[in-house]
């Protein structure tokens, strides 16, 4: 499995000063980033609880979108200085993910899991389907419990 | 080279009905998708400008990144019924896209061939950079030419 490196290369990329955009232009990648991600888990959560058909090959390729997007280094999604603190009313990402990077680098992994699980039993039925999305539902609500706001 | 297959996946997903998703939340989606093609290319287009500096690892994990991008299938991106005609102000996609799929389709290709052209030389230095992105720049601008509004 690909290893999450966030803490890692945002350091590196830092040292380089080769930022091009601003805060505001990264917390906008973020949620773009997000949203994709949402995105599938929408069809994945619907198909999952019955709210449309099972179709194995939707499921499947709704994880392997996941799983492309986990081949997105998320490092510069979290350039320093991106919190709801720096951007009020840009971000919901609370300060608190960059003073726990290790924190957040555990339940980033759990997300990578996840999906890689998924991926292996997408294709194969709702009954493999259904604990593998819940599974992976757990990972995004991990996070967002933890290191998102509520509110904007 | 991976095959761009939009229009064949999308009459594929719209058969089976498997659509979870509003029209709004694809053009959500799909907005957020060209946000992160944006996001990247930003910072190989300041480097190749000489706007930041040259570093063969940001502009390597930039054209990674793009590449990962290219591996998230678009076609539901694309969902029918999601033009600018059909949801004013919340998309700059013509309508004309979904009249001209093979157009837009050989657009694509050319997106995901210049991608992959710049993957192997992005860590290779500033001069085999500047016409790499130069040349994936023409091809983002192709279709922004042809398919999409200048405003919402």
């Amino acid at each position: 499995m690909r290893k999450l490196i966030i803490s890692t290369v945002i350091a590196a990329t830092a040292a380089t000063g080769a930022f091009a955009q601003s805060p505001s232009d990264v917390a906008k990648a973020r949620r773009a980033y997000f949203t994709l991600v949402g995105f599938e888990m929408s069809t994945l959560g619907a198909m999952a609880q019955g709210k449309i058909d099972y179709d194995a090959d939707v499921a499947s390729q709704a994880a392997k979108d996941l799983a492309a997007l986990t081949g997105y280094t998320m490092s510069d999604l979290f350039a320093p200085g991106t919190s709801n603190d720096d951007l009020p009313g840009e971000t919901r990402a609370e300060a608190k993910i960059w003073a726990d990077m290790p924190g957040v680098q555990d339940k980033g992994m759990a997300f990578y899991q996840a999906v890689a699980d998924l991926n292996a039993v997408a294709g194969t039925g709702l009954e493999a389907l259904q604990p593998a999305v819940g599974k992976l539902g757990g990972t995004c609500k991990a996070c967002h419990d933890d290191y998102r706001a509520k509110d904007f």
